[in-house]
């Protein structure tokens, strides 16, 4: 039920995503009577469907902490509840973001191993697509929360965009090994460490996320989720000024005619459905964010990071990397300013 | 002898501000027998420059702290020297930004009631340009710096792009009041507090920055950074798809043809020299910062951000402002979590 257009744009979205796994079944939690009539018109959709029927939903501006207490018998917390049930493999949902989270975070719980978790996503880039985490879900972060979205960025990487060893960098404001903060020096001092199982890069500035310098870039929080929102404010910028330069001249517009199909194709390329999907990674279990605003398409593209997730064995191959990164031996980190 | 062309774009920078600063007078520190040759051409120029000979330079790769103490007869140090010495209002460089500005901050030294320096620039965005600090002379700040960033950057938005009052944002992950770090948050109270010459508007989202949303963003070293190499590598992302696009086929070549002088005007507004001249704020002078790859034309607009600093009244606006500040009662910030 969450989301700009729901429940109409998760069913849309199921039934295009069926269509790719034909061997998926959907178990689907809200209003019945606004989801059942959607059905009727998609009878293949249908008989893989099963409605749970709450009329609890969590609305948009509702705090998590609220959420998380008085939203028990919500749409969302169902959805959640039946993947820490087992009765479903993976949760997918456009819904307030820091509901889902705190919910997942409860009733999924954390992987043992990891302190935090951690949002992702996927982006464009000259090279093709990157991974970019933390979105947001932690504005401080220390090195081992670094080094653990690190080794979680490499498995989703190798899960969902099928890469076979991604290179892993930290984001910095300088590729030098002296620059930036106590975090991603003591980071990356461990992700150095032989017998780590990350093909790490060392440190990787802003412009290297759209260059594609590296397949997965770590990042905190906050810094992560001023990068992303500043390459959209950007990419929007780029396209207002464009539309005004075709605008600007009768020549320009009859350049635009021509010139059409080709945009189109620049359109698709950094179409923003196309990275639909933002993932917690960290919990035991799958959970997929989709933006609130997207459509069927994008809804469907979200359901396919989950899938890809699950059967590419995303949490299987998490366990694997925490048990290689426990053997490493733990650096000292020296403190960069005297502690009394 | 700063930069990837010097002395060859700094005298003719020079040449072009002239035309526009038709009282200025330089001073150029320098290898005498490269520069005396240019000045020959430029007949209007060389009866307006001073050359003062040195054959000691600072490298590109030269480390802070080394060129602090090897460089005393360097064209770096001395330019700076005549600022302190007040033989001249302003110094511009194209040289290595961490020489300069260490450099700076010991012979300048800093404003009484500023404790950091900040590094600021302006930019495009859809309502124009914004002024965006710290963009990386500081990673790590806490509530008070910001709200001495968010002072300077104010007078440097009064003074350079002639706004009257300035609207100031705070970067952060989220718009409302309990959102980000204890660094932000914090400001954000300071700033908020009645009799604070500010007019400062809130938190702003990375989006905001190209958007326009506010006049002055304000934000750590490391923060800033990032978000303003993502939006560079951005912009070099979408510039890129775009000439793959007018490529495709023999359609939107044609269609390029026409709308190429539209696509010309539209790269002249993104043109990174009209954003040329990266600003030290804070210290007891006015040192200007040019891009190293920029030509001619960039430093020429380099030169100007210095000119307008001085000649509306930058230090004694920054000076004023700081007073005002001063006398409003700082607030206890509450820590968010407890210390012992």
């Amino acid at each position: 039920m969450g989301g700009d257009r729901a429940p109409d744009i998760v069913i849309k979205g199921a039934s295009i995503a069926l269509q790719r796994f034909p061997h998926a079944h959907f178990r689907v939690y809200g209003v019945e009577s606004r989801i059942r009539p959607l059905l009727a018109k998609l009878p293949k959709l249908a008989d893989r469907v099963v409605i749970h029927h709450t009329d609890d939903m969590i609305t948009g501006d509702a705090k998590p902490s609220m959420a998380l207490r008085t939203g028990r018998r919500s749409s969302m917390r169902l959805a959640i509840d039946a993947v820490a049930n087992g009765e479903a493999d993976c949760v997918v949902s456009a819904g307030n973001t820091g509901a889902l989270m705190a919910m997942a975070k409860f009733a999924l719980r954390m992987l043992p191993g990891i302190d935090r978790p951690a949002m992702a996503s996927f982006f464009p880039t000259q090279r093709g697509e990157s991974v970019l985490l933390d979105l947001g879900a932690n504005v401080e972060c220390d090195a081992d929360n670094l080094v653990q979205f690190a080794l979680m960025g490499d498995v989703f990487a190798r899960t969902v965009l099928g890469l076979l060893q991604p290179t892993v960098g930290l984001l910095n404001v300088g590729s030098e090994e002296m620059k930036g903060n106590d975090a991603v020096r003591g980071a990356a001092i461990r992700l150095r460490a032989p017998g780590v199982p990350i093909h790490f890069q060392g440190f990787v500035e802003g412009d290297g996320i759209a260059a594609g310098a590296v397949d997965v870039i770590v990042t905190d929080g906050f810094t992560g989720n001023v990068a992303v929102k500043t390459a959209e404010g950007t990419a929007r910028l780029f396209t207002e000024f464009l539309r005004a330069a075709f605008q600007h001249s009768l020549m320009a517009r009859f350049g635009y005619l021509f010139a059409h199909s080709a945009l189109r194709k620049l359109r698709a390329r950094l179409d923003p459905r196309r990275y639909n999907g933002a993932v917690f990674l960290g919990l035991d279990g799958i959970c997929v964010k989709s933006h609130g605003s997207t459509d069927a398409l994008g809804f469907a593209n979200a359901i396919g990071v989950a899938v890809d997730m699950k059967v590419n064995g995303f949490l299987e191959k998490i366990r694997a990397g925490l048990s290689q990164l426990g053997d490493v031996p733990q650096l000292q980190d020296k403190p960069q300013s005297a502690t009394i």
